[in-house]
């Protein structure tokens, strides 16, 4: 099943490495492979059905690791496992934790990564509470040596002349802010799109009538969906990063509606070199998501910081190519 | 031309006999086969010009017959042969019987069914008026011996790991009700985009401006999509019922509009076996589409019965495995 | 990357030498080919970053020649040249003439055309201003021996059992006009999915929060997503105009918005024969685009004349068959 027209239909995606069969063969690929935030929303959408069909609130994500590439006509399925729970103190919520793994049709695990989220509990009396909360250990991050490159990839096929820059894994400074210049107004048609697309039936999302009496009185937008539209305006600075292979963290920090406008901030967190390979590294990166707000009047926010604007606040990691000696 | 991926975005389908290929293989396909509503609205599409370009509505099937499956890269005909007429006492609109048949590239038909539209009628004088009613007879269902079940079906191969269900022909009983728990809120750009899918052109769909000047002052959303989303949401308590191979008759009953909330309700009307198969059986439905409205309070509808609230009253078959013996 | 799907659900196009695989093969294609305007509109998208990814308003289009066919999986590159500059009198602004040509992955060039768009200028001193205008010569048309028709192109293929029409390149007379039947009222989210699905990134058509200190106030829809539409519904009057084979001129007449209706006019221009064929011709047309309006009350345009209704009048050719002698 091939999505990856609608996908760039639903979010501007534009990273050649996707849509470009001559550089993705060049890469070292069989075929152009996937958006990695759609694979990740994709099999994201397969544990909706037995984890958050009825969730509050998508709270977190640690230790997320794309792990192979995945290929239009693949096949993925997915299995989680519970790993923790915590009721809330008013006994009406609670937070689960899960660790959830896609694998493609050979059995490839392609894609790892905990979630937490909030859940409505069954009606009981106080006595009845007898489960004792379990909060996982979740690494703060996923370390260097974790990453999985694919050993073929050949990074130095990403040519200037494919993304129209040259810049490389060395010329992005701890610190830099680049705030991308595009911004993209959400309609309700598009986000129930691409949520369906992902196979994700969240009610939350799709069910107007429903959400007259939820706390905001409307359709909530698929956080994930917002990730992949922040991804695509990011292309615009971002051009050679061509793959993510990451999730430390992150938060939805605000609900996304329909008539936002999303902008894009990246932060440049750090560098990573990975062993063995001189011809690309990782870059930390924050993802900053804002909404209805000009970037260049956002002031900066500290990890773990608040701002009514932001409604995605991510710590994820990308695979671009190393500067060559000639 | 494959149109799965689209039809996923726009009605959430989920059923994995059409969307997983190491499934699809196992039941005997030699890929996925298409969504049999999105072959059903496919081939209507292509009888619209011919037939209801400027229909007032549609208003009933009869005798839809599904008798191959159709595949990414099908291509399909249709051909159209009026079998009766009758005017509105009016004399301002009238009534077209039509068996419409479509056929794959190899020329197998692929489906056969009769449905019936209200047309406005050119103006006569009353004496130029002629032409001697005739209605069809239509049977009243498809009986179980011209249901047609592909030979080389193994429905043993959707084993509960594929749908987390293990619900077979066995346990739906004549008369139970499923309230199907989600709901799905349509949007202008969603149905358009969806009737456009099917590359349907009755006006009614996509002209505002026209349509200021009918009588909901607005544009109507096209029957067939309101059936696509029913079946989509009715993955939820019907998981292993895999395929459609009949409609008995139907009609929809009520008309939506964008903004619309559409719920779905099951009622099982009857178990049928098909003869030489002890692995699968068909399963007697009706299909209740109902719109703005909490299920668990909408009243029970005698066949033939109305309900503001119920948009789409749908009786048909579908095929699900029969419980094996160990 | 397959687009065409996506496309025929964004546009309603039904030409069937792009969604009918035996009629294609038919007519000597290897596949299906792509929408011609589905390629212009990808091509058009290549080239917005480098030109006109902050125009004011894109004036016109010459030369434009579609010079070999485009299949899905292919994949398209551009390149573009500036051939001319002229600052606005008011030196707020300037337009720019751009010769662009697109390319498949084996160097084949598919598509070339210029356009020119109106660009904001950086602010400078009266001083400042040095650069004498360029206005290049343009041809006011693409004569008929300058046309790319593939040999391999079997026109007869196209039986009037595809398109259920007889109407050959002889029987379209200079001076007819065709009022096409339908009309397409467009939103918000469909002409943002169908511009992404371009690539293009234009701001104007995707950012409502900024598009609030617009002249408008509001989006723009893209004008290439007019011409498709526009296309799609004169199917309806030229179904045996098989192919687009040039643009000679054009323009965006008046801005298009969220909520308009679009209908579409046809004036027949003139016939042209093509040296060594006596199975098809080109026909010229004039393509109007008019909104919110009854096009039988649409008076007539004469060329270069403004109504306020017209959103669109494009002169341009498509490959039609000529009468076969029995």
């Amino acid at each position: 099943m091939t999505r990856a027209a609608t996908y760039i239909a639903l979010t501007g995606a534009r990273q050649p490495a996707h849509c470009c069969l001559p550089l993705a063969l060049a890469l070292g690929h069989r075929a152009c492979p996937l958006d990695d935030f759609l694979v990740f929303n994709v099999a994201f959408g397969k544990t909706v059905p037995d984890i958050s069909y009825n969730a509050i609130a998508n709270l977190g994500y640690a230790d997320a690791r794309f792990l192979a590439p995945v290929y239009a006509g693949d096949t993925l399925s997915c299995e989680s496992l519970v790993i923790g729970v915590k009721e809330n103190s008013n006994g009406k919520a609670g937070v689960v934790y899960v660790r959830s793994r896609a694998f493609n049709q050979e059995g490839v695990e392609v894609l790892s990564w905990v979630r937490w989220v909030m859940i409505p509990m069954r009606k009981q009396t106080k006595e009845q509470r007898t489960q004792a909360p379990k909060v996982p250990e979740l690494p703060p991050e996923v370390e260097a040596f974790r990453l999985s490159v694919p050993e073929f990839l050949k990074p130095a096929a990403l040519e200037p002349r494919y993304t129209g820059s040259m810049r490389t894994w060395e010329d992005y400074a701890p610190g830099e802010v680049v705030n991308h210049p595009g911004g993209m107004t959400l309609e309700e048609a598009e986000h129930m799109l691409a949520t369906r697309l992902y196979q994700n039936t969240a009610r939350i999302h799709f069910d107007a009538f429903a959400a007259r009496s939820n706390q905001f009185g409307k359709r909530l937008i698929y956080g994930g969906h917002v990730i992949s539209i922040c991804r695509a305006l990011s292309y615009d600075g971002l051009e050679n990063a061509f793959a993510v292979t990451a999730i430390h963290g992150g938060s939805h920090a605000n609900p996304t509606f329909a008539g936002d406008t999303v902008y894009c901030r990246h932060v440049v967190v750090g560098r990573d070199a990975i062993e063995g390979r001189t011809d690309l590294g990782a870059l930390r990166l924050r993802m900053i998501g804002a909404k209805n707000v000009e970037l260049a009047e956002l002031p900066a926010i500290a990890p773990g910081g608040k701002n009514d604007a932001v409604v995605l606040d991510l710590d994820y990691s990308v695979l671009i190519p190393r500067r060559q000696s000639a």
